[in-house]
């Protein structure tokens, strides 16, 4: 059944577990056997691994009430069948081999543990962003510090009130937006914040969406069971609704996906309707950090002051996604009653992450990060827009330019957007769909060109690469 | 209206903001003026703070898009009132002075970052562990190792597949569940994935929910809009449910709060009912880690080999809490349409936390965290008995002493646990209802007392204490 390859091979780490076997003795069996089957069914199925130690035999006697002596035959018996190999003054320890059935059981075991191979070598993602920018030794000498005996107890549900301050502070500076710590709520995400609105405003509530806009978004409303109806997007963003919504979810500082800038009348009308109907917006300033062109336009809850708009924003495009850190900021009018919603809630972020963020913040260094990369992709858009020039013919159109991490390319009629993202992947390069934010069928075939996390050359290279394939296809 | 107080002090450390002024011009008044009053409302409000220092006029010029002249009148308007001050060759800072409303500012302004100032000297909290023994250097270290440039983008939504792999090792040789790493989801607390869980199996669900039983569990389950069942417990645990309901939550390793282990009987009694009415078992394996009396019993999701049992596991109590990082795992059956309903989630935690606990796990350090903790909670529970038995009569009745973090104290007829509870807090103590567990009035007082945050001799003073003042009482 096995054939044991290398008892002598030593020099792997040997790890050695407190082996906790947790076994229901039956009065059918000896207790040895029954002790032996646990653990030659935890060798074969991998979950013990070649060269570990086995606990020694007055440890595993112990923890498993039985006597040494039961322990020493169950021991014996693995050693007897090839499973385990002792070493003198060291112990007992899982032997390596290869077993008949091993495929038929790896067919199974971590499968998803298997990493997906492509052959993509520029990702145009626009979720990316320009990681090595990041400090990471700064940042590592702020979790350092503080990672310490005081804080690692769960943070309050509402989030350090250290980093609320900063954050309170960060949002009035930058975007005008004049609010409180207590109305700040931390959170793991968008979506996680969005949730848990959802939970609180309960099933009944409508929700109105841009058409096109954030699927993501879409998915978690109806996960929490809320109704939801499409907005149309028009040249200015999102359009006044005309259905009977309880609250908007909009991205004015740059739609997404199609990138346009909402003007200020487009606002104004839409916080007149927030009044008149008595219904919120759900402002999701997602990366209005990086403003290419134009004036800086304030964002609609500066200018309803939190009255009707619920604030949104996240450090994933400013520092990292893997930070998993966002923010919502409420309406004084519903902090209390949030609050109160949530009281059996506990938070969802590292404490540490938290504090380490508030410190970078209150340092200053946020802002030098941010103005940093505020320089960086501009460049670095200003690189990707040249290409497109150099490379697309005039049937190429570009839009959502202004800002953000990614731009919008309308597709001439004999390109279709699949056939763009296919002829693409061909030559190594991943775009996106747009057809994806649409609820209804599109009318313009259109790929998403993201360039955060990309560098100067890799969007150069990747650029001239489309550009080829696209101008050279014709549709059979 | 204001003191200015002193414009020499300088030894603060200056922070240089990129500021970010976001104004939209009206006709009615010069930019000069508007720029100026942004700025007196930003300095007024303490967003930004003394000794601060602007951006220079060029930089500010060029960021709003006016000339340098009109933020050189801006500039000097706020110096001569007095906001700013100007540093030669340096530039512009801001003033540090009182003003007469400042009180009144104060009390809105971060009003929720002010600490709860109590006397509790001893916190008897049921969440907290030994952070003392937290091997904070060596996690320091794990973080330094996978803090790298390679690990800043969103982990995949499922977790990491090097950590789930890795769970799905411990949880076999630990509790003897045996699955496969694409069976297990990680997300960042119970409630996180109780959550995802309901909105997986929608609103209409009827959950069976242990009387008494953990609040922050009921409200979860509310707010996602499902309807909750009380399931009576008796000493051997959740007893089996008469009424029709979807699903059982239960804790079957440590009663929570009570505390009892179900024995061998009553899991087979539940198991084969799950299996009769085709329910769903949620078993929350929160702190079955730590056992002192008593031979191990199999988990549920052992027996019954993940088919109707959905395992739920957390980091909080094994190794600290703030991490944030928890387990759910799913019978075969369910994880494909699991996953395709949350095909647009994004994770939860951090990737970096997730790297370096899969690393921990993997290098053994964990089972080796755990060994020492067991032998931790075991000696503190035995000081926690001991001076229970020195200084409280025998009207005092302990239960759940078998595992866990936590006890629970029958109180005597003659005090009532909020009495209970008033009194330890008169001596600066802090003990925890347990009528809060119950959705119905309880029969008996009882308090809950958590000691693994408490150092043996803060348990023995602790209980002397409480014993002296809950002895001592008698009701009026």
């Amino acid at each position: 059944m096995m054939n044991i390859t290398n008892f002598q091979k030593t020099r792997h780490t040997r790890r050695c577990y407190t082996l906790e076997l947790s076994i229901s003795f039956t009065g059918d069996t000896s207790k040895y056997v029954q002790i032996y089957n646990e653990l030659k069914q935890a060798i074969l199925r991998k979950k013990l691994l070649a060269h570990e130690q086995l606990p020694s035999k007055r440890t595993l006697a112990k923890t498993l009430d039985v006597s040494v002596h039961t322990i020493k035959e169950a021991y014996e018996q693995l050693l007897a069948e090839g499973y385990i190999y002792s070493k003198e003054r060291s112990g007992y320890f899982i032997a390596p081999f290869e077993f008949e059935w091993g495929q038929q059981l790896k067919q199974h075991t971590y499968a998803s543990s298997i990493p997906v191979v492509d052959n993509i070598k520029f990702d145009f993602n626009n979720g990316h962003v320009d990681k090595e920018a990041f400090p990471i030794s700064i940042w590592h000498r702020l979790l350092k510090k503080h990672f310490n005996v005081n804080n690692l107890t769960t943070s309050s549900w509402q989030g350090e009130a250290i980093l609320r301050t900063e954050i309170a502070r960060y949002v009035e500076r930058s975007r005008g937006v004049a609010c409180e710590a207590s109305q700040v709520f931390v959170y793991s995400g968008t979506q996680s914040q969005l949730q848990a609105l959802c939970h609180f405003l309960g099933p009944k509530t409508h929700v109105g969406l841009e058409e096109p806009g954030f699927k993501r978004i879409r998915a978690t409303l109806q996960q929490c069971g809320l109704t939801t109806h499409a907005i149309p997007v028009d040249n200015s963003g999102v359009t006044i609704p005309k259905k009977s919504i309880h609250m908007l979810y909009t991205t004015p500082a740059h739609q997404f996906p199609l990138g346009m800038v909402m003007p200020v009348e487009r606002r104004v009308a839409l916080l007149q309707w927030a009044t008149s109907e008595n219904a919120y917006i759900f402002e999701d300033d997602y990366d209005s950090e990086f403003r290419y062109k134009g004036l800086p336009i304030p964002s609609l809850a500066k200018m309803d002051q939190l009255q009707r708009v619920i604030y949104s924003g996240t450090f994933s495009k400013t520092l990292i996604p893997s930070l998993r850190i966002s923010y919502m900021i409420l309406p004084k009018s519903l902090v209390e009653d949030f609050i109160l919603f949530n009281q059996e809630q506990k938070s969802v972020v590292s404490k540490i992450d938290q504090l380490a963020l508030a410190d970078f913040i209150a340092q200053g260094l946020f802002d030098k990060h941010l103005a940093k990369m505020r320089t960086i992709y501009r460049k670095k858009q200003q690189t990707l827009l040249a290409a497109i020039n150099v490379n697309f013919s005039e049937e190429f159109e570009v839009i959502g330019e202004k800002s953000g991490l990614h731009i919008v390319v309308k597709l001439p009629k004999r390109l279709s957007e699949q056939d763009a993202i296919n002829l693409a992947q061909e030559v190594g390069i991943k775009v996106y769909p747009c057809s994806t934010s649409y609820q209804k069928k599109t009318k313009h075939a259109m790929v998403l060109i993201g360039y955060g996390g990309l560098t100067f050359e890799q969007i150069k290279e990747g650029i001239k690469l489309l550009g080829a394939v696209w101008q050279s296809f014709t549709p059979h």
